[in-house]
């Protein structure tokens, strides 16, 4: 059975979500019908940024072949293109706006969404989701080829970021519990790294320090992360998504460190 | 294989809907369970003419024989009756207090739910969603006729205003976004239209206006809204459901319009 | 088809519900899918009670053989154990820290989670619900026998109350509505409950009394609860999580109780 992953910015309280997983049960018609996963629906208004980082580090938990759509999109029905893409065995849909910069990296191949059997008859202005997004989903569920989506592409979107450099990170994510996620991956930190005029050891989890206290370790995601124990990290280095995170060296004459 | 939807405003931090499901997936037992799918459970608390929103624009992309289901209800246990009724070729359960007004409009047939096959052997007064409604839809997905739920009903519940006139309409709903959406039709807007004071042309899409100002378009459901471009027209015009909105001439003295 | 449950502190916003959906599709292959199940996404982070209650009350409702992953877990890496147990016929998969406390009381059964076919090969130590429950989910969907995840234990996870005295409850839940929950059952209770310096008569539902007066009534749960109708009661009472709800008589000389 087919796989259909949404997230979108569309929040819980209105019927966009709805709207979409309504197209994806029609065109299944009579044939199987994909199983439609929600990933996150409560992604900030218009912040494609913090779509780019949940959609990377959870789709790459689903089989090979699923597709996983994005819907946020506060260019919709302007000049960004609408995408289906190819990148580590999966399929992903929407706008071409930096959604996928980081699953991109390794993308093999990106088709614009202009066939017709890709898309509703008359498409809105404003809900792409529905009358594009959706419909992509669903023919590629139910074995139309993406390669005939329309013409090859190169991807657009980027985030707001440069390139990082080495044993240097930047916060990319600040998550719901105000941990301050980075790109500094756990083989380029030290034994400890700094950010906001702080130097950190890493250490194992959360128990490994006092509550309330700071705490460096490699998160989830393979990359090096900072929160305050039964605390919020944002909230107590007052630092947000491009704060930088060095690797350090552990200072003796500052320790002992726990 | 059914679908069954559901829409409710208990949110997403207590085990309502998870009542709603086990439930529903019970009574399927050995039977295919129904697929059930989540509308949209942060309907604010309480607010029906939300939620009759809702409902009605995204229930119509689901196929036929559909069974969507509607727990605003703080009436739950009173003197409002829960419904099943037939409009435009799908199923809807949930109280008889207005969510279901605007689908109602062709609707073909509604049934007072009091047979017993429809609700559980001891209804609680203060959760039918889990007790009457649940057991409705699982019951028609099962198979069960409708028709047999209890006798023909007109419905009763109502929104709180009355019928639109010509070319002029009202807002409907506030999105997440801020945005507001009317009912007057695509078909009677003029060039432009009037709210709170301004006179607004319409226009295509959000970049069809600079990033923080005003526009009008015709929206996803085929109905005139008001936007403010990466902002929140609710603020902006300090306007909320009710407000009216009325087509308009371009006013030659005001232009340049974009 | 199996039955998996979700119910997390990690929101809609993050990318961590849907790793742990992609875990459990990934591992079921070309086997049958199991149904995966939200529950509830938004409970307060790293609060263990209000879990404890919304899983209780919850998969109370599903069919005997489902499977109820619940992570709500601030000790995650720590020094609390993870754990599989059956009770009431169903299979429940989480950290041993007390949110299984009410579904545990007739628990027949607990073992630890060590053997690798219930866990990923490298376990992080912040992302159990991915790392671990997830897999010990699909796992048991899967067929695996949940006796063979580790060797059985007695449960230490306990909540901050000690045992109910005869006819006195305490507020055990509050809900999206601000509905105090106690657990006080129906059997315990008088004509009449006291709570914050109010007594109040049990009364069937909202309606039996004014818009903005508190009412105690039997919820559905089957235990004394007390709302305000069309309002908030824990903000009309001020109280919270533990607060006192004794049985009580009517007053007569305080009457007339609606």
């Amino acid at each position: 059975m087919a796989i259909i992953t949404l997230t979108t910015d569309f929040g819980t309280s209105d019927g966009y979500v709805g709207a979409m997983k309504g197209v994806i049960a029609r065109i299944a018609g009579t044939r199987p019908a994909p199983a439609v996963v929600d990933l996150a629906h409560d992604i900030p208004p218009g912040d494609i940024a913090h779509a780019a980082w949940v959609v990377a580090t959870s789709t790459i938990e689903f089989p090979h072949g699923s597709i996983h759509v994005v819907v946020v999109d506060p260019g919709v029905g302007g000049t960004r293109r609408g995408v289906v893409l190819r990148a580590r065995g999966r399929w992903y849909v929407g706008p071409d706006n930096g959604v996928f910069a980081y699953v991109a990296e390794r993308a093999s191949e990106a088709y614009a969404i202009e066939n017709e059997r890709f898309r509703a008859e008359h498409v809105s202005r404003t809900f792409h989701g529905r009358d594009v997004f959706a419909r992509t989903a669903a023919a590629i569920a139910s074995g139309e080829d993406p390669a005939t989506a329309g013409p090859r592409v190169e991807l657009a979107g980027r985030l707001p970021w440069g390139p990082r450099e080495l044993r240097t990170g930047r916060v990319v994510h600040v998550d719901r519990f105000g941990n301050l996620i980075s790109d500094l991956p756990e083989a380029e930190a030290g034994p400890a790294i700094a950010i906001g005029g702080e130097v950190l050891p890493l250490v194992g989890t959360y128990e490994d320090v006092a509550p309330g206290e700071l705490l460096a370790y490699v998160g989830s995601a393979g990359t090096v992360e900072i929160a305050v124990r039964d605390g919020r990290a944002d909230r107590r280095l007052l630092l947000a998504r491009g704060a930088a995170v060095l690797a350090a060296e552990l200072d003796p004459a500052r320790g002992p460190y726990r």
